[in-house]
């Protein structure tokens, strides 16, 4: 991994994942190559920001057929993945646990959802789309055996609070919190927190504008 | 709404909403003051970023006592909210749809999910979660009738673009798609696509970078 640029901005990281995920939806139809500006039509950006994304991460590629789609796939995941598998938990495996468990399970990633807690005794003991549901008081017992390294905290918000603890025992290095309590962890420990509230405000917000400037 | 500054970074609206939703907490609670470095450290940045973001919406506070939570609550909610209600419909009523849907009504928003879509005949014609459910069939006459200004795409991937010609004909300002397909949309029309698969990256990458910067 030595010749992986680092410092690459979270904006860039997020684009590179969505790249990627065109670039496979585009290899699975047989496509082979893809220019620069359809790739930025796909994702409602400019070519140039296209380019300068892939640029920040030294590939550069073939203008006259555009890039090949299977090389700048591995590029991208080069960069993105981690070399040993990254086992996720989702903590509370309510209705927001369980959407995230079935879509993410049926992508075939290599990032994988291997385990779920929850405090529901009807969940408890029992396979959720293909998950098994563990007690939450077994967490950090679990997190051991399962090799868990992150996870996606999906439980009431009174709850998450609670969690934290827990998430530092038991070693977890990245955590995904969708909860509207924002959830601080020692250095060491990626956190990143997305309450659907925020996301719907600023939606609304940038209608607003947009009326404003109509 | 004319002395209301614009051109507010995005970024800056996403924390200003954060800021709100723990105001209105601390409020609650009883809290009426409280300082920059306090308000930073709930959400793990730092006082200055705090004081910029107020800064840029023009508020700016008595020092010696910290920020009047009721003042800025009201001051936030001037920039964020509409002076009209907007109606947001969830078209795809499975788990993330109702996930959302419980969450985001129990928070007595002005924002406020009042109508969902789907195809499954078990839900059409139901109440979930005290919102009812039409057939997508019906979804741009529904739209008017119930003056929808906003959507959420919870839907499986699959069908997510073939919901791009009905939410324009509908009338659509503001869509937040949840799918892995991005959509794009005419010029007039705010849209966020957040695939929970690029957070999940996302962290993912900075968790390997933690590692090799250990």
């Amino acid at each position: 991994m030595a010749n992986i640029p680092s410092g690459i901005p979270e904006k860039t990281i997020e684009r590179l994942s969505e790249y990627r995920r065109t670039l496979l939806s585009c290899s699975k139809r047989g496509i082979t190559h893809i220019f620069s500006h359809v790739l930025a039509g796909i994702h409602g950006i400019t070519a140039v920001q296209v380019r300068r994304d892939l640029m920040l991460i030294g590939f550069s590629s073939d203008t006259k057929k555009g890039y090949d789609v299977q090389i700048l796939i591995e590029y991208i995941s080069r960069i993105l993945d981690s070399e040993t598998p990254i086992n996720i938990a989702i903590l509370g495996m309510g209705h927001l646990g369980q959407a995230i468990t079935k879509y993410f399970n049926s992508k075939g990633l290599k990032l994988k959802i291997t385990a779920a807690f929850d405090v529901d005794p009807e969940k408890i003991g029992r396979e959720i789309d293909g998950v098994p549901c563990y007690h939450m008081n077994n967490f950090e017992q679990k997190a051991e055996e399962l090799d868990l390294s992150m996870v996606v905290v999906s439980s009431p918000t009174k709850v998450a609070p609670s969690l934290v603890v827990p998430i530092i025992n038991a070693g977890i290095r990245g955590v995904l919190n969708f909860t509207s309590t924002p959830l601080n962890f020692p250095q060491g420990i990626v956190v990143e927190n997305y309450d659907i509230t925020t996301l719907l405000e600023k939606v609304a917000y940038f209608v607003k504008e947009n009326d404003a400037n109509a």
